[in-house]
């Protein structure tokens, strides 16, 4: 792609032509559109933010995928790897003044640094939606709602993917009754993330790890067997008795059936194994993917009710989701459910002659003030040469200008997909219009 | 805005809170509708670049202002300063292959890092408007008044702005005929940049300055009296006999006529102190300023026809140009022509009670499938917290769900802005919609 004189693109990064924008473009207006459906209003901040705003919350592993470097002011700075820090910095400078719940979302581009592999970027455009101020399960299922509807207007039906739901504090419960003392927790978070990927021996060993879960063998193999036959009903019958994990169990189901009667009943299932890297989620997590399995998970999200006060706002309970266009992109074509892409324009008018140049400038001058895109050529060509460029724009519609014809005050309209051709009255297409009428033209011509 | 406990946001970066978004939305939706109506396709490149794209072409004044460092990967990177090299860049590995003229835009957010000045930002949003492959003059025409259409469809008027168009090839040739020698333009250049600014006898002392433009004070006086009436008839009365000033003359006449019959001739003025700060102009240069001279330009741009060739691509001429968000937001502002944000929801449904939560969310459904945006209570609340909550929410009609009405199968819906109350049946409102027919409720409930 690069010759010795060009200067390439960097690894990771990608351009976007007219063509790729077609399914980006896709994606940002269902995005918007279903938040907006929601009430939810669109903010964005700087691509840029201080290195600090990533090191404060302490999400080890994103911290070392950063895109930091000092800039020539000696600040330490990263090119932002996700919204939510973002988001509890802008509130937390205004959120107390604010009506709750607080419904917000944006759609910026994401950045990382990590070893290059193959196909892997380093950008990515995610949608972020975050409901803040309400700390009940109707929220959290009415975000996840909010994730599911969008795929859904892209054209992913329950049948294409499904919604893996946990809870932490379920999770936290149930490994605390099996004898994972709290300060092991977040080591077993990590095991449990793994289950799906890994061999029973190797969960064994790293359960049984005195540097990781610290386990006796005895109480390993109970973790393990929990994640048999994970279901709310098989964990009420062993746990249900433990106050922590019943009142959970409450909140899911109740989760569930809310999100039932917001018609995703079927998109959703309850997995233990769900926990998400991030070390901020307190509550609710859940992660999407394809049915099938083929690729990485296509959103994420969860509850993180104390992230707002660890970057010096108000507590503010809190619950969110991330959904990236590159998993989804790769979903959506192979599914064939991406955009065709096409060119398109209004009007194209070809000018027999030189002459008839300035004609078509003031058409086009008109026509465009009535809210029609229109092309021109812009210098003296052949009939032929306009035609062709006129197919190349995709005109809809080719006005030619003859000198005959225009001595008579008309022109030719010609309509390319049906080839029909009429005369139209110079008179109606230079009709500029008034402020409140802007279809002058017949309606012939209206597309 | 910091407190010890708080991480700030970056010196020079904004945040946009909904509010703030009004305004982006406004110009961003203008860029894009005018740059469609013009035939323009739109594109994107990544933010981050290799610092080689910028050096390359030097551009020297932006080079020192890059926002440039060193990646983890030891690549000498900068976020982008400007789009043209990413423009060229991406054309470069495609245009041979691709129908001329091109038209493509790009709305990039743009950086730079320069000492830290009073309300002066190290980013901003540039509507991008570029045509390629187009050598003659009428295409230098179709890209300004791109930009002038872009600036009516937000509301300003030519009393509001105009352009001040020249041509670096016509001002070339008169500074040679008045002995500037050819290595010394670029030095003459800056010194007429600055005629508007500076006293006349400092620009005499420029002119004459051995390490400037090193002219005799005889040619320094002719210059500076070239710029006294620079009118393009008092510049052919002096110098049409060289050929090629009548030429330029010529070309920009045509320009001028050309613009008239798009239906700018009253924004545009031929203005010989234009020069355009990048070194990689080379012919038609133009900017465009609030008529009271309030505000730094607006937009600025013009013909580039070897910059595509310098960074590795064929042989392409163009023009263009870029017009940021902050100052023509700050125009705006002072002229009162900013949108009114208002916040807006289709509905908002009120439930007097808890138990008609469930039927809430299913009629939310309903209507979020039929378009509209609903928001209902995510937790029992008083009726006059909720009505407030709709308030806020700025619904347009508010559905309340009380026991007795839902018993006889009905719900009032209340029309916010008049107050009147009318009964729906609540069938009515769980119609789901067939695929074709998206419109299930009663007339009275569209909006």
């Amino acid at each position: 792609m690069s010759t010795p004189n060009n200067v390439a693109r960097l690894p990771g990064f990608r351009d976007f032509v007219p063509e790729d924008l077609a399914l980006r473009d896709r994606l940002f207006d269902a995005w918007r559109r279903i938040s907006r459906r929601y009430g939810f209003l669109e903010y964005d901040g700087p691509p840029l933010e201080p290195l600090d705003l990533y090191t404060r919350k302490s999400g080890e592993e994103i911290v070392g995928q950063l895109y930091s470097f000092t800039d020539k002011g000696d600040r330490e700075v990263a090119l932002r790897p996700e919204m939510t820090p973002s988001l509890a910095r802008i509130l937390g400078e205004r959120s107390r003044s604010m009506p709750k719940p607080i419904r917000w979302f944006s759609v910026p581009q994401l950045f990382r640094y990590e070893r290059q592999q193959r196909g892997r970027l380093r950008e990515h455009f995610q949608w972020n939606v975050d409901l803040l101020g309400e700390a009940g399960v109707a929220a959290d299922a009415e975000v996840l709602a909010v994730a599911l509807d969008g795929l859904r207007e892209v054209g992913l039906r329950s049948e294409d993917v499904r919604a893996r739901v946990s809870d932490r504090r379920l999770l936290a419960a149930l490994l605390r009754s099996l004898g994972v003392p709290e300060e092991r927790l977040e080591a077993a978070y990590g095991v449990v993330d793994k289950m799906e990927r890994e061999p029973a021996d190797r969960i064994l060993e790293s359960l049984t790890d005195p540097e990781g879960v610290g386990l006796d063998r005895g109480a390993a193999r109970r973790v393990v067997e929990l994640f048999e036959v994970p279901t709310l009903d098989g964990i009420e019958a062993s746990f249900g008795e433990r106050e922590e994990v019943a009142r959970s169990l409450e909140e899911i189901r109740t989760f569930m059936s809310i999100l039932a009667e917001l018609g995703f009943g079927d998109f959703v299932e309850f997995d233990l194994t769900i926990v998400r890297g991030l070390a901020y989620y307190t509550g609710i997590v859940f992660e999407v993917f394809d049915r099938r399995g083929e690729f990485r998970a296509i959103c994420g999200g969860g509850r993180y009710d104390d992230l707002l006060e660890r970057v010096g706002g108000e507590p503010l309970s809190a619950v969110g989701f991330g959904m990236g266009d590159v998993v989804l992109g790769e979903l959506l074509k192979e599914r064939e459910l991406t955009p065709e892409y096409r060119r398109e324009v209004d009007f194209f008018i070809v000018s027999i002659g030189e002459q008839q140049l300035p004609l078509a400038r003031r058409i086009a001058r008109v026509q465009r003030e009535n809210g029609r895109s229109v092309v021109y050529p812009l210098r003296k060509q052949s009939v032929r040469k306009q035609f062709s460029a006129a197919a190349a724009e995709g005109a809809r519609e080719v006005l030619v200008l003859g000198p005959e014809e225009v001595g008579e005050g008309i022109a030719v309209l010609r309509d390319m997909r049906s080839g029909d051709e009429r005369k139209v009255e110079l008179e109606h297409l230079l009709e500029v219009p008034e402020p409140e009428a802007k279809d002058a033209l017949p309606e012939r011509m209206r597309s």
